[in-house]
């Protein structure tokens, strides 16, 4: 592939041309001559001065901070994805479904729908063209899969939820599963947890993408709701009813409590946590580790957590945080004896 | 179903009756008027005034705060779930063994139980009456499951390990795999982790949820063992040897470290974190994202974790944290000098 | 077994000798006359007199601590695990492919190694001798597992990564899944998230350890590398193009962002988390629950965290935590006006 190839499919400005065609793309640091990489971050123009890559993807200020052959181009960075995309298309296999799969006779599989080997599909389940379902799937009951939806190896889907079109979902995710609805049922000689039914669904837009291992449970009464270009990484967990608004991203081993209504936009860094039955407003940044315990209407970025030390130091510091109020109570006393 | 066929389960004093008949549960705001809804809170009285529900479960202090027709009770929340349960009954399967099963010839397993497809069943296992295996399950030599438990789609037992009756189990959920145990042996030229055998079980008892991709290790030399009616949400993790008390609930992402003993009727909240070797009481609540450093030996809630801010302010006072013993000793030393 | 036969196997001095064979291990308190026990902390003193047990592994320095059958070893506590590895030997099933089982016809499934039922494995894959691979495992293609490597029930390997000899890898685990990689394209109407194809493999080292529903994404461009000896607890989330170096062991539930290179003989605490794009030197202790928020370079203990309290504690402190930097303020203007 040369530039002018790409930039037919994608646009951009060339200066240059690769000598021979290129196979692939690279980091600045390990590209090869047939490999093209790109530049967003100003601190890399000298270490760009000795890659060996054949090309460059640069934005508009860097347009000549380099004599190789480049694509100048608006955005860089997802430039640089879709120029990945045209190398490594994904991987679809034809039509068909394997001998070892067991589907119900009353699902409906498209003609262009691959189905793996030892996969499971359920009664009245709709799986749309081109879906691909990896081996070992397990597709419930009435579940709607859209058109061009990838189901990696291994993916659980509970009765009747609905996937939207071209999403991706990794190798054990669980959507549906019953939210964690219990109601207390105590006296003083004894009782019992009742469980409240989870007859909602989980519904999942389109262009999703979902991570190893992350779970989705199903709503109590209503669905949990998942918008359209969300991207959830591995071991992500999101309870009953919660409703996920357009491009949020959540990164691993965060965890939303149930009836939490996530914004669109809305960036969630790895390991938070949100209490539930708050609501997150748009464009909002939560911190990695972060606690949301509360409602956040104000866009920005929001942060706790105690930064790291020395466990020595730690230990010296920490023993004050048990005593802030009467620490803070002295000082405040103080004042008025000065 | 009319309040007079549900009260002749349940018990409870009606007030009025159903024009037509009931066919499911809502909420106050959502309800139709052949739905049955709930009230608990009394924030939610005027919301009550404007529902349409055909009908509405009450406690006795909210006898008279509506005119439609209604059943007062005395815990109307866990009768609004035994409600919701009979207008859903859990999906059961007539008994069988689909042929795509692989059930060891020397395993169990009742009449009544109901094997999905693409199970596998290992040697000496003991299936109970009325179970449900769901498809892809994974069931280990000499596991015990008893009557009427139902294992999701995915669900891998470990051998040995024994589970209650009346038991649900999610999808992804792994019981019984090795707890984690290594002795080290370095010196200073090298070395390794020796693998310590983790030959206990897991044992579970009756009447006990456990959420999809959670995580229970068997123990080392003696058991791993969990209660009756406790309740376990997505991605809990228990460690090797671990005792989990009667009617515990344990939210999402929460972990509890090897040989932690828990007591009952305790409430772990989510992503909550137990050191191991310590041990809680009964009837201690643990706030979300707390970590559990040491035993708790009296009832009540307990919490850790620095609030939440907006990035910038955190940024201002965290630098302080690192200081505090120093802040405190300039306080102290003040003092003497006032 | 006699103490003799297990001298000669594992070395160690004998003082006394069993009456009877021993036929297993056991703790100080619940050990039997028929199994051995071992004393490492000097807090067991005391209960060993009052032991069971038909024979104990201790220390030089604990020789004469008891009269009952003895090794005396240089660490107890690593040749109690080998010897519990005598009488516990991993469970190996002789050479075979079960007939349920999918295996592409280009795939090489070494004579010695066991695929049990219902396994799916990828063309091209390469299955060393005596691999075991237990129910349901999904074994992509081009995938080498090294010879002697266990792979639990219900594991999947995406294509092309690379496991070494003699790791144990538990249910659930996902090894290769995509790493979580994308470009923001958005302007003010509107955009996406453009995906960056994942196409680096995982490569593991030897005798790992990998513990039940971990994940560990496959790199973006270059590869996410684990060492050799390197122990993984449950629910462990390892990010694209992360490096572990030998040794190294990390606690359930803890995560690490794509990028960040970890040392030698680290161990990472519960719960703890890394951010990306650091480094961590060899020789360092994360504690639980504590976020490492930029690289460490000097070995050592590392804490983050607040101090468990009592909730109505925690409220009065936790307001201060908002106000720490007035409290500081305040607390220097005074110095000056003294």
């Amino acid at each position: 592939m040369y530039l002018r190839d790409i930039q037919q499919k994608l646009g951009g400005e060339i200066i240059g041309e690769v000598a021979a065609p290129l196979t692939g793309v690279g980091t600045i640091a390990a590209a090869s001559p047939v490999q093209i990489t790109f530049l967003t971050n100003p601190r890399y123009r000298t270490e760009l001065a000795r890659t060996g890559a054949g090309a460059v993807i640069v934005g508009a200020r860097d347009r000549d901070v380099t004599g190789i052959p480049r694509l100048v181009v608006a955005n860089p960075y997802a430039y640089f994805a879709r120029v990945a995309q045209l190398f490594n298309p994904p991987r679809v296999f034809a039509g068909g479904i394997h001998p070892s799969a067991v589907v119900h006779p009353e699902a409906r599989v498209a003609a262009s729908a691959y189905v793996a080997e030892l996969v499971s599909i359920g009664r009245g389940a709709e799986i749309g063209e081109g879906v691909q379902i990896g081996p070992g799937g397990i597709v419930g009951e009435g579940v709607v899969l859209g058109p061009g939806t990838q189901l990696a190896a291994r993916v659980t889907i509970y009765g009747h939820c609905h996937i939207g079109e071209r999403c991706i979902i990794h190798s054990g995710v669980v959507i549906g599963a019953d939210g964690f609805g219990f109601a207390p049922d105590f006296t003083a000689t004894g009782g019992e947890w009742v469980k409240i039914p989870q007859t909602g669904r989980v519904v999942i837009g389109d262009d999703c993408e979902i991570g190893a291992n992350t779970t989705i449970d199903r709503g109590a009464i209503e669905d949990t709701v998942i918008g359209n270009d969300v991207k959830l990484d591995n071991q992500v967990q999101i309870g009953h009813n919660c409703v996920v608004g357009d491009h949020t991203v959540i990164a691993g081993c965060a965890g939303i409590a149930g009836s939490t209504r996530v914004g669109r936009r809305v960036m969630i860094g790895g390991a938070a946590g949100l209490v539930g039955h708050i609501e997150i407003c748009d464009d909002v940044i939560v911190s990695a580790m972060t606690l949301v315990g509360k409602s956040i209407t104000e866009p920005g970025t929001y942060t706790s957590g105690m930064p790291m030390m020395k466990h020595a130091d730690w230990l010296k510091n920490a023993v004050h945080l048990r005593r802030l109020d009467a620490l803070a109570d002295k000082v405040k006393n103080k004042g008025g004896s000065t």
